[in-house]
């Protein structure tokens, strides 16, 4: 598979923006219809320990999560914004293209108070349908287990 | 219009690097002849009160700011440091080019200490102008409105 | 010499990926045979004093600097994470080409707690050698000469 970096890049700005701007349907159309995405601690992933905070292995399964998280959302008023850096193109793998970006997240609360809310490394796997470049395999490597607040919005 | 994204990249990247070296000068150059820039936080934002913390529609408005933010400055001696995501190409609008990124300002104070000063998101109307690519319309949404020191320097 | 900007790109997100994961012999790797690598606070910097926190003229040198930080490291245990903006090229010095760009580290200690760590700008210079693209001089500029721990992996 020839790897179109403009693709990527557009693919990680779009993802942080979604987000940050709550627009979370069209987060979910990010993902491919057959998708994986799971957030581990460095802690866990360091150890070879499986266990995820949280862990999708299919769209319908990613959008029950969100809807639950942005059911906590309403007792964690914030506004996220993501840093996404360079992604690193790691290769291609069959119709794969594996790509690697660090990111930082920070957060507002109500009170108007910003914050890091968590760091770390995205993992994807991202495949091309119908034309468009989706991910059909998120891992998100965060750098510590222990993130201050409730996870109230994907990461 | 065309989109030249390596001309989008270089001037975002200049954009950050110009204050962070106090070059106010040619971050006032960034700007075309005719041109606007704001200062939102998104608690104005969100409601729709058009309300900015700083609001210039002409450049001779953003200059006269500016000598008013470093006459501030000196007492509130710090450095910035920028970092800006991957630029999300939005549209052409006309002759104008849509753009967002977000981005992280970290300030150091006097005595050495850094700490996050403020985060948000760029919202820009770009256009071409003699052969160079200038910010016709730059709308900078602030995550809170309580930042925590003087607003000393563009952001 | 003409700039390959794709090659800019994905040596600055190898050089926080590598660091990052602690693959510290692969970070060597991105240097010249012949290079430079400096750490300099602003304040050292603003002033023209020459002295650097860190300053390696050969990469026998920074080979054995890096040999000092893991042993240190045994001591401050910690994860690193860099946050490199969008790489900003200044232009080409005969066989170099000088690039730019913001960073910011974020560190995790062993109790999983998250802080930024340090902020400044890469000024590199690069050259092709045998077909690659390495650093034969790296200068750091720090923001503070007050990191709040141990310089103990590379910046």
């Amino acid at each position: 598979m020839t790897i179109d970096r403009d693709l990527i890049f557009d693919l990680f700005a779009r993802y942080g923006a979604l987000i940050d701007s709550a627009r979370y349907e069209q987060w979910l159309g990010l993902f491919a219809a057959e998708c994986r995405y799971q957030v581990m601690p460095s802690e866990n992933s360091r150890q070879g320990l499986p266990a995820a905070l949280i862990y999708c292995d299919s769209r319908a399964m990613l959008e029950d999560r969100l809807l639950a998280l942005c059911q906590a959302n309403k007792y964690n008023i914030h506004t996220d914004r993501h840093l996404i850096g360079l992604p690193r193109i790691i290769g291609a793998e069959g119709t794969r293209v594996v790509v690697e970006a660090s990111f930082a997240v920070f957060q507002t609360d109500a009170e108007g108070g910003s914050q890091l809310f968590a760091t770390g490394l995205y993992h994807d796997a991202l495949v091309m349908t119908d034309g468009q470049l989706k991910i059909a395999d998120k891992f998100v490597l965060l750098d510590t287990f222990a993130v201050p607040h409730l996870l109230a919005s994907p990461l």
